[in-house]
């Protein structure tokens, strides 16, 4: 499925070393103001270039086709898309044939009966989030008032984050990351349960990302140590808590507070360091050297993704707003 | 909302102090067995009764009205509802204009402007889980080699469950609580990235549980610790892997091994210790006292409903198989 | 699949001689009167009776099992069942085994494997009409400044309705007739292009009811004869035409102007006469008299059920504005 | 909504004087032979050219940028782009505020508040199709038993179709048409009623190509005019019908014959003679006289069209499958 959401719906297509990465957005409202410029800052956040993250390095300009006249967006799904030009697909020869532990190189493989293109792990590149992150630049300006933000929070367990990844690309090795991400001036109301709390739709579209392991809202795994008299949010006035554990949310609606919760990023899969796997044809072990360029800590890389994720669900329960 | 799922897909309807709770199964396969006495296990260990959980007993009969003749399922949706007898709406009357902290009551009544109906919770009550179990009964069957299997792990922090139910009782408070769910017997190649993934589906699915605070798949957020070579899962040989630290997921898709996740249910919001609330009308701050009958410990009564969802994704990516 | 609709969306499950027929409709909005009564009077038009109509007559009481309080839906899914009461399943032990020409008793036991219920068409039975016609009730009552009104025109290519039942019925035959349906008030800007235009989604739903086979909007099949300089709808000013060929749709778009369109009903399958068929079993040919109760002349009970359908999708346009 | 499918699912973008137009596939299986010549054929079927067709030639190449790998399908999703080239958007300056009767122009500007893009009727042109035909080509590969074929078998009520388009381009005026479509060898048992019979998906995708009025399945009309005796296909052995009257589907399920269906095709608004219109921003009747070039018959290149909405929705139903 190469689709999400309702009413403000993103489908996105491409692969790590095709020709290119792009997304359709439908259900824009007309009269947005839209320019390519708009996308420069989420998609260099999202760039590659610093230390830890890898020396593949697109310039990522984004072209769009459609939805846009007069510098306006038309009310007609928008496509965009993103050129694949710094490809070395070479790095890849041995992975066609050697699925790298942790990624999705075997199961991808064994779904789609040896046709899916491994180069870059294909489809299921993190480059796909690329799409993800420019759908995100246009959900926010659906919903200027909301503010949203996401920052790494934790490196290998730690809040000294340079010395972590020093330490990762000294060993030849990856570390993951906590991120957190806020949302503040969402109005009270927005969520559509029963089946899609804003935490059903964030949660779907946020392990859509490669690499998420874990996510929680408010107090989170933390709540499940704790007593009600502590977690209940208390009502100072109308609508007005003392406290926000419940991360913004109750009954999968907002309630006002500032919308809150952490995502778990594992280590990059990709490291240097040889592994022990198998050859796809012949079934017989095999040890796996990576030669391609990758990231240290993709974490580094996620805040805008997450921001762009926590936007898009917003911005399709904002247009979604029956009542 | 009240619908989920693709090609099996349930949708569900129903308040705590209404007539009836049901479900509508659209898309399970004909030629399946099944019989009202089939629900019982699984409704019983949602069942209130023990230490621990709410003095409201309900008898929990499931009837099924449409989808099976001559005991096996027809391939027509199939229509199951259970009766609530034992409703004290009396209890609610305070509750209607004063929002219990940590619940839905602010939020519904926002959402729905004061439409809503408030007895119990209405359709935000963790009654209408009854209708998930059922389903989730059904979806088993669909696919009876693979074994799914959740457990309280902790309760309040620890592992002794009882001591911290007996403590929260004593105390008028509530605890929450940590459930493990494994599926094994998975065949490799279910899930449907780059949107539907089994985290997005499993995740999406499990946050329309009230009280559901975090998941995580596998390591979980403490892969967010890891190093990339310890994280990553070596292959011993074809497809075979010394460790699941992914959780029996690869790039979104089953790779065979066991499916893992851990569920973070807060402390049930309703507690005997009187909080600080507000009235509807006027906005005033009040005091309140919950009368109606509560679980000290709503973790106690989860697992059977995570087993559910799990099933019901897992089913739904089996009859949704494209190759 | 048992759900049509986006927003305001219905979910239906029954069988002909199952316990009973039911819908669940999701996405009404808060604070609409609704009560038992509301449903009579559309019931009573659907309802047989009639010369024409079957003898199998029931008495159609709506139960609302939830979505209600206080005489006002909720917000909550409202579901609504009726009894099947006078059911002669011993008319229909011979087409368990005989497929009557002309009905689904072939394909849906090819389908479902044998599986089906073949008691009086099973799921395949315009008894489920009388879910489409309930959910018509509420939908409706969403719109209540448009107007729909659905007539029986023709019947057996002749307005002399009367005559032509007469006929059929001393010939133990079925007369099939035409219905056409207008909806008055519908403001502009209604449908949503490219895929969901009001004749997508209206067809879609028609197209569900048993018996139907064909549609057109406006001048329809005559607009293929015509010339574009008859058939366009001139401006006399502002957005107002001299004629409505276009049936008020235009882009897929409502234009203001009356919607009308109109629709084939077949002769009723089940005739008295004998016919030619098999046995599903042997393969053998077999010669089939149907002795269950049918109607003459279907078409007569249909006018509410297009008008239900025509609702369904207006107030599901409606909630569903985004803009 | 820009998407249309379960399973088997397109998303499309673009205007007529937009940079492209383009359309996403989701769900086409993995290991099918594709490449950019497999469109030749159909997409020329579509093109301009012929008398009675407009004088914009695009050379409508398909740029395939994602889902190809080694020359066949990978599963993940396929995006194909066109250019537009031949744009003379000055032709449409009056347009943009003179609405031309029998278009969309007026009910796009109203819903989308005057930001839609008027240029060639924008995202409501028909230059959309070729998305449509370009995923008809890959879905008839799905279904390579399948042999869909239509035809246009009148134009302006008459079977001399060359002789009505001379009249029509003598006059400066258009005319309409039917096109019969069929499909031979589709197996019993595709369509997913209730809601979602075969019925149901092609007048639904049917209907979002601009310029059709009606549709009809086997006797269509004809049959509300006949008795069921007539009407109903006589079985003369197991499954084997004397005729076909029902058009292949019974119940909304493919009983094995040849599914057929016919179109109606309205006269293109677009003609050279004066018509009365209207400001869009005064308000005040105007006078038009379109310059863009456009068909005399619309319904010349509609069969391709019509063919692909068939394949797409027969190549949907058949990854649907679920028994």
């Amino acid at each position: 499925m190469n689709s999400f959401g309702h009413h403000f719906r993103i489908s996105i297509y491409g692969e790590s070393h095709g020709k290119s990465i792009g997304v359709i957005i439908d259900g824009c409202p007309p009269g947005i103001n839209l320019k390519e410029e708009d996308f420069f800052e989420d998609l260099s956040r999202r760039k590659a270039g610093a230390k830890g993250t890898t020396t593949r390095i697109e310039d990522d300009v984004p072209h769009i086709t459609s939805g846009i006249f007069q510098g306006k967006t038309t009310g007609a799904p928008i496509h965009i898309y993103f050129l694949n030009k710094n490809v070395q697909s070479s790095d890849y020869k041995d992975i066609a044939q050697t699925p790298r532990p942790g990624h999705a190189d075997f199961t991808a493989h064994s779904k789609f009966q040896g046709f899916n293109d491994p180069r870059g792990g294909g489809h299921f590149s993190g480059r796909l989030t690329l799409a993800i992150v420019a759908a995100g630049v246009i959900a926010k300006k659906m919903i200027p008032d909301v503010k949203i933000n996401a920052n790494l929070t934790h490196v290998a367990g730690s809040t000294d984050i340079n010395a972590q990844i020093d330490k990762a690309l000294q060993n030849g090795d990856s570390v993951g990351g906590i991120i957190q991400c806020t949302a503040d001036h969402v109005p009270v109301g927005l969520g559509e349960p029963f089946f899609n709390s804003i935490e059903s739709q964030i949660s779907h579209l946020i392990f859509s990302i490669p690499a998420i392991k874990g996510i929680e809202f408010g107090k989170g795994f933390a709540s499940a140590d704790l007593k009600g008299s502590e977690m209940n949010d208390k009502y100072l006035e109308a609508g007005i808590t003392s406290t926000n554990h419940a991360g913004g949310i109750n009954g999968g609606i907002s309630n006002g507070n500032q919308i809150l919760f952490r995502v778990a990023v594992k280590p990059t899969s990709s490291i240097s360091k040889p592994q022990q796997s198998f050859n796809l044809k012949t079934g017989e072990p095999q040890t796996l050297e990576i030669k391609g360029r990758h990231d240290a800590c993709i974490a580094l890389r996620m805040p805008v993704i997450i921001e762009a994720c926590c936007a898009i669900v917003l911005a399709d329960f904002h247009v979604s707003k029956r009542i």
